[in-house]
């Protein structure tokens, strides 16, 4: 008993969070039982027509059945119930008469009339460009069959039908005018709210990305649940970017709804463009592919050695959050139905766009190993004095940026991260970082240790190519792998730029909604935003 | 007239049309007439009982909202409506009783009952985890007003409940009994084909992606369906990962009706396991991301010049084919149901993931360009001769490559691969292709031409960005877009390999559902598969 009283608590909390969460379900309840209470009450007082609320029934089905929780939805299906009641009505009626004539074949004809349209219009909803009308189609079918049947009973198939259709009016009546009248809610707003949640998503997950990917944060093991891309409540990383990949079906659902609705609150025009915020929400899916790719280098197993992403760090920060600043203005603007300013939003993200290619334009040998190169590997040239100098400065940088980052980084790495001159590819090998050039032999040059194993998690890939868990890799492969692993690191940044280069048709596409939609000049400029 | 006779001729020309592609549809559709006939039948029959068949809409009813495409979501509706019709049943006794004793305020109480329950279903049923049982509530909220209200009407609460109850049991008797017994719809099946099915798809998409991408097959115009992310019916590549990628609402879906059905075929096991076909399905949508990542690099803007591409031609081809067949071969075993035989599936793929791998590496330079490097840029060494001659041999490798696939390369791409020696970065421009050894100075080195401008579609990049069309971008610009061109050759093979590693991911949820599904051994050897 005790058990029992708890499990009560427990349900009773849930549904106490959900309505905090969401007061407009405790809202929707309410009128729920209130439309249904209104009908009973009608019911009651007509009462001395008999006659008609022998079939009340149909007056509470409609209010049941028509009564959704957002208004396009209600409208929808009233419309859709309506038009398979008057249809099948008028249908029956013709029937009846013609089966009248038959005489004594009459129920025979009844019964076949029944099978014909019943099977021709199963077949009807099930073409796919018809399925939005299915529950009409679903009406269609029981009022045919309704009034054949209860009217051939009783033989007043007009009565039947007239009766029914005056209930049904009734309960579609009231059940629109308390759901509309009071506090509304509209699927429109929904779908708004939801393209405009997505790109905060978005830019999130890109944020945690590139932050993660910084900081060498790596999945002890990648959860299965990312594995086989199901819902997972604890990486807000992945929901992120999930939330906006898996939003379709729902933004169809709402568009369906979305443009049965009147103009109303601040969508205040006559075909309203919910299809331009589908295809907004569509383009920023486009973006969230890249997100993911991204994240794809970090649940990888071959990944980039710290220390060199750390060499790109301040490129790939800024990359980061000019990306996520514009994703989150637009969806500002979107929120706000602002249009964008004079100025181009993606100025800022297209230099630091710029910036990282560059960066990684003049640090590219780092990006691949040259001593397998079977033209020879490199060897150090004697190199411009200011180039030497070049060097050291980013050396420092770099001391700087590990400093900073220490403490996010895991102390494990901290180690490799002293050894980075024996790392490094033969290419940086020829500079020391206190700037004194070393002239190892380069093409029978060993590198001084494997590829730390830390960096492979060892688990899934096929023996033959896997770095032996404790070191014992043959020479080849680890050299292989420590190229692959730098190449991890060109994947990042590559698709990090197509990010970027994406963003111009996600503007694009707002533009196009911003224009149709008829979205209001900015009143403060985009800066303070 | 005409114009409505051709408009009719083309419906039943695409109805036609939906009959041959999937016949279960119009066997369901005449299945639906039949119950629908045999249940008026029934009610004809009962006519003496007239108490009995004034109620006859709600064996119609049931019929109609029971008769579901698929076992699985017939069993799940008549259950619930059963369910619904039960408890609401009893509760509204067990209210009426109460009811009775209040004697004057009866109407007010019956009133407020109504709205009470009625409020608590429709807040309960907002519930995400409960949401299975919509149609549950429904019921049971219809049911409870329906007996409060005509039961208060004629007085017979006990009479109106039982009399429900019994016609109810009568419509999803027939119903039920019709959708079973005549060519029954398993939505197991349907679940299990759309997994196979979604295999060959992510195989075919892999397949077009490689062999698009050595072809230097581009968009003219990247498709705005692709660019939101929509359906779109002309390209078989982007469909063939779409579907995989989207089908996860239809899953859940079929998978809500599949555990409702009972043993049956192929599928004899109670409790069968039909929750890891939709994990090998995700496991399948992870690797099928990476195939969409690799379509990116299509869609792109920075491409990767053709001559470097067909350098890796052999390898990315061999990966290419060892993938998809490793996908093909996990389908028809999907399909079939059979095991994974004694050889490791994946070992071809691996091997060729390997050979892709080491080519990279000892190819590295065309992946970046030198020239600007801080460090100094690389000229030639005195490399050892035969090193010399390996380049040779690659040269020849590639011409031959040239001529095999100059059918399907554009055209305007010949004279860019004629001027490889040109184009090629300072790194491998040490070496014509006859062998001799050139000089350039290294550091001053100025690329004879800027990149050809067919390698960029010169859309929707920031101007500062942009590449010129008419080729009069800065030298500078010119320098970071060859390099990141050739990144993006990286990016591609590092995606491709990345793809293979999920492969193993694939392969353990496809063990643990043969194992758990109990799949047969495969009798065929997988060699002649």
């Amino acid at each position: 008993f005790v058990s029992w009283v708890r499990k009560v608590q427990e349900v009773s909390a849930k549904a106490w969070q959900m309505g905090l969460s969401d007061p407009r379900k405790i809202i929707f309840s309410a009128k729920m039982g209130l439309a249904l209470s209104l009908i009973s009450l009608l019911i009651y007082l007509r009462e001395p027509f008999k006659d008609l609320s022998r079939y009340s029934v149909w007056a509470i089905l409609t209010v049941v059945v028509v009564f959704e929780f957002s208004i396009g939805a209600t409208l929808s299906k009233g419309f859709n119930r309506g038009l398979g009641t008057l249809s099948a009505g008028g249908l029956a009626l013709g029937m009846a008469e013609l089966s009248k004539c038959a005489g004594e074949s009459e129920e025979a004809i009844i019964i076949a009339s029944i099978f014909i349209v019943g099977s021709l219009a199963t077949y009807a909803k099930l073409y796919p460009t018809l399925k939005a009308y299915e529950y009409g189609f679903r009406v269609f079918i029981l009022t045919y069959c309704f009034i054949m049947v209860s009217g051939y009973r009783t033989g007043e198939f007009i009565q039947t039908a007239v009766t029914r259709f005056l209930l049904i009016a009734l309960g579609a009546g009231v059940g629109l005018g308390v759901n509309i009248v009071i506090y509304p809610i509209w699927a429109g707003e929904d779908l708004h709210n939801l393209v405009a949640k997505n790109f905060i998503g978005v830019a999130t997950a890109l944020e945690g990305c590139v932050d993660n990917y910084l900081n060498c944060v790596e999945y002890e093991r990648v959860p299965s649940k990312i594995l086989t891309y199901q819902a997972s409540s604890d990486d807000p990383l992945y929901n992120g970017y999930r939330a906006a990949v898996e939003s379709t079906s729902q933004e169809d659902a709402l568009l369906g709804f979305a443009i049965w609705e009147p103009p109303h609150g601040r969508y205040k025009m006559f075909k309203y463009p919910w299809k331009n915020y589908v295809k907004v929400s569509g383009a920023l899916r486009h973006c969230a592919f890249t997100v993911m790719a991204l994240h794809g280098c970090i649940l990888s197993e071959i990944q980039a050695p710290p220390e060199r992403r750390l060499i790109f760090f301040n490129e790939l920060r800024r990359v980061k959050s000019a990306g996520a600043q514009v994703l989150r203005e637009l969806g500002n603007k979107v929120k706000k139905m602002e249009k964008l300013g004079e100025s181009d939003i993606l100025v800022e993200v297209h230099e630091a766009a710029e910036e990282l290619q560059k960066k990684v334009d003049k640090k590219s040998y780092l990006l691949v190993n040259s001593e397998s190169w079977e033209i020879g590997s490199r060897t150090n040239e004697i190199s411009a004095p200011q180039e030497s100098l070049n060097v050291d400065d980013e050396e420092t940088k770099y001391h700087e940026y590990k400093s900073l980052s220490e403490a996010v980084l895991d102390l494990k790495f901290v180690p490799e991260a002293k050894g980075w001159d024996n790392n490094v590819s033969t290419g940086t090998a020829g500079f020391n970082h206190d700037g004194r050039k070393s002239l190892p032999s380069a093409t029978t040059y060993t590198p001084s240790g494997t590829p730390p194993d830390n960096l492979f998690k060892n688990t899934s890939w096929h023996a033959g190519l896997a770095v032996n868990a404790n070191g014992e890799s043959t020479h080849e492969e680890s050299k292989t792998y420590e190229n692959a692993s730098a190449l991890s690191l060109a994947t990042f940044t590559s698709l990090l730029i197509e990010f970027v280069a994406r963003l111009q048709n996600l503007v694009v596409a707002f533009e196009e909604l911003s224009d149709k939609a008829k979205f209001k000049e900015p009143i403060e400029s985009p800066e303070t935003v």
